[in-house]
């Protein structure tokens, strides 16, 4: 078949490159940006990739290594090495890419805003040829329904970090330090296969827990019938990542108030995830958690009125101050927009199979989110301040699981242990006996 | 006393900012700049510190931080807390920093090349008024020389990756993954108080002991009797580095070839330290050292010829082709100039005491860098291939200590087996039993 050159159109775009820190030899950790490993699942530095829209034929480019490089770095794939590894058509090198331009010579280049356009302007081509208009898009929109491959390495992290969490739990206690369950965190996770965080975990204990993005972990977890630890954190394997929370006791038992606070947000948990199916929508399964959250805290004495009117007037967001969930993919927030804000596809559309999503309502008694709330006289008489009282030393509960939604409703990637009773057992085992840690040092 | 306005000079520099990954909301591992951790202590983004060279007065100005991220990121610390946390003078907010100059009124306001000046600039100081001739110089200097308290951070840095050594050595065999090592060098030294490495660890078996710069780290460690496990990694504390290099047998013993190797470089290794003192001269170790290696290998009969022309003809560097250490500090290479280039201040110039240097010689049977040297035919005659065949199963073998230079002498901070026997029964006491590691976990 003759292809027409005039209509051809191709995509460019340019993965990242190494980087050092600051005016130092010391080089960062590398990460792929996540678009050009979606387009080539290469992640290491200096690539390039042409995607030519006619033929479908993948061009991808090697970064050129240095003659004496190679004593400090080891031999680079040869090209029938990554032909073979990245499933890529061809091979080309940098100094071939100018004449493979030429050579298709495209009506239009598919670039993202953010694709280094270098390349492409030394070899002759100008901004009249580039169009930002459909790329971001079009992978967001690839991105959100996963293949088979991306399901089975999601579930594989999923796993890992289910593992590092029960682990983070075994070992937990009053006078460690928070960044010691971070190292432990990350240790498993290592032991699964996944070298790297899908995020900077949080590690919060006590009243840290009712600090949504608290990652300083760097206090001791304290002593007290009440004290909970909260862990959001999530390993990452060939760039895919997890997200999953687990809140537990400092002690291993859970006191009374946090046991009645935990429970809501399982049941508000549970309560969604057994809605969730192809064609649920994300707007409705928030106003159903809201209106779970709000009568549970009526019926726990913390609010004081009517359901209707209380959600009406947003009182419960009070206490649950994030969204119910989001996608995973390649990146933990999957995807957001170029304005910074995490996309709101959940919301303008039907939930369908094969995506990935999590589900992690939250309860916290956060000092200053309550003050503002309980501070007006309108909204004052909704609120039972003594009963609060009774529960502010819980401080915050998070429960979060990655979640497939799958044809007929959704499967739980998510195996760390949940309820009240599997965390308390789980947590009485490890205090009973170290002899079932042998296996994963 | 009344301060002379005309001459009043003072140093602003602007710490590292927050940043995400790529258009993503993922937040990036934050680590300070290395000068601006010297000049403050502060390894927290955002923030900027004037120093008044006139009275030493240290202004320090936290970032601005909106109402609403306290609900996402707790309560940033009190001006109280922060002149407490680093012992600054004046805690200086940033919408007062633009009069704070005003009124300081300075002449000359010294600076980085690499320093943000956005908010010099938008406080109408223009770039007549800064100079960046000084500032550079007079950080690298100070930095070289360790105060007491940077010394024992440093201690306890490579107490850690000494221990953090000696559990990968219990751990290894073949078969094991490289990752899994790396791994367990994170996690105990997580343990021992560093959440950072100071450098991307590099785990190398088997012919990977070759490549200097092998931080992949995704191989299998290969069974065979001479395989090696070279591993050159060093935790971070409070942003000072360690850097410490073993190297020893997957099977947990070495064998003939390795061990003959191995011991030349150990050899080196010792005759370089027990030479370092104030006033050595690095240039002078370094062609010492080259001496016990040229030597050695015409023992062992890999070289063939005089040694005095060997040497002059740079031919052990076919063997060695690294430096033989540098300068430790908040930087691993401590400090590279700003062409990126480690400072060569080691060769210009005596040691000192409370310095603190790396000593890490290597020998690598690295298969292009000895067929580069054995193409020419002028130079041919000096290398037994024969030999050299023998040992090239062996790979590369470094020995890399951090060493504090003393008053009289030097102090090894390096605690991690590095005789044949140390090592060896460390990891022959692993085969007998894992009950010793329960004590890490």
């Amino acid at each position: 078949m003759q292809i027409d050159q005039k209509q051809r159109s191709i995509i460019y775009h340019r993965g990242q490159v190494g980087a050092v820190r600051n005016d130092t030899d010391i080089e960062l950790d590398f990460r792929q940006e996540s678009h050009f490993y979606y387009l080539t699942g290469v992640d290491e530095p200096g690539f390039h990739v042409v995607v030519d829209l006619e033929t479908n034929k993948v061009y991808l480019v090697p970064p050129t290594i240095p003659e004496n490089d190679i004593v400090w770095n080891g031999s680079p794939d040869s090209p029938d090495e990554l032909l073979q590894k990245y499933d890529a058509d061809e091979i080309v090198s940098e100094s071939d890419l100018p004449g493979l331009l030429t050579d298709l010579d495209p009506v239009t280049i598919h670039v993202l805003d953010t694709t280094d356009k270098q390349v492409l302007y030394a070899a002759g081509i100008t901004d009249k040829k580039l169009s930002t208009t459909y790329l971001r898009d079009a992978l967001n929109e690839a991105r959100l329904k996963k293949f088979p491959w991306e399901i089975e390495t999601i579930r594989l992290a999923v796993y890992g970090s289910s593992q590092a969490h029960k682990a983070v739990m075994q070992q937990a206690k009053p006078g460690l330090s928070e960044s010691h369950l971070e190292g432990l965190f990350r240790w498993i996770c290592s032991r699964n296969g996944m070298s790297r965080q899908a995020y900077i975990p949080i590690v919060a204990s006590g009243p840290r827990s009712t600090t949504l993005h608290y990652t300083r972990n760097n206090q001791i977890i304290p002593a007290g019938p009440h004290t909970l630890v909260l862990v959001d954190a999530g390993g990452e394997r060939g760039c895919y990542g997890s997200d999953v929370t687990r809140t537990f006791p400092a002690t291993g038992v859970f006191s009374a108030e946090a046991k009645t606070i935990y429970n809501i947000v399982l049941k508000m948990q549970e309560s969604v995830l057994s809605r969730l199916r192809p064609g649920a929508m994300w707007s409705e399964l928030e106003r159903h958690v809201i209106h779970v959250l709000c009568s549970e805290l009526i019926r726990i004495g913390v609010l004081v009125g009517e359901i209707d009117q209380l959600v009406d007037m947003g009182i419960p967001h009070a206490f649950f101050i994030h969204g119910l969930g989001h996608s995973v993919g390649l990146d933990v927030h999957d995807r957001v927009d170029s304005a910074g804000y995490l996309t709101n596809f959940l919301q303008g559309r039907p939930l369908e199979a094969n995506m990935i999503v999590t589900v992690e309502p939250g309860l916290y008694f956060n000092d200053s989110m309550l003050d503002i709330w309980t501070q007006y006289p309108g909204y004052k008489s909704f609120f039972d301040l003594d009963v609060i009282r009774r529960y502010r030393v819980v401080g915050g509960v998070r429960i979060e699981d990655t979640v497939l939604i799958t044809k007929d409703g959704h499967e739980n990637l998510t195996l760390a242990p949940k309820t009240v009773k599997e965390i308390e057992d789980i947590m009485a085992g490890q205090q009973l006996s170290n002899s079932n840690f042998s296996n994963i040092l």
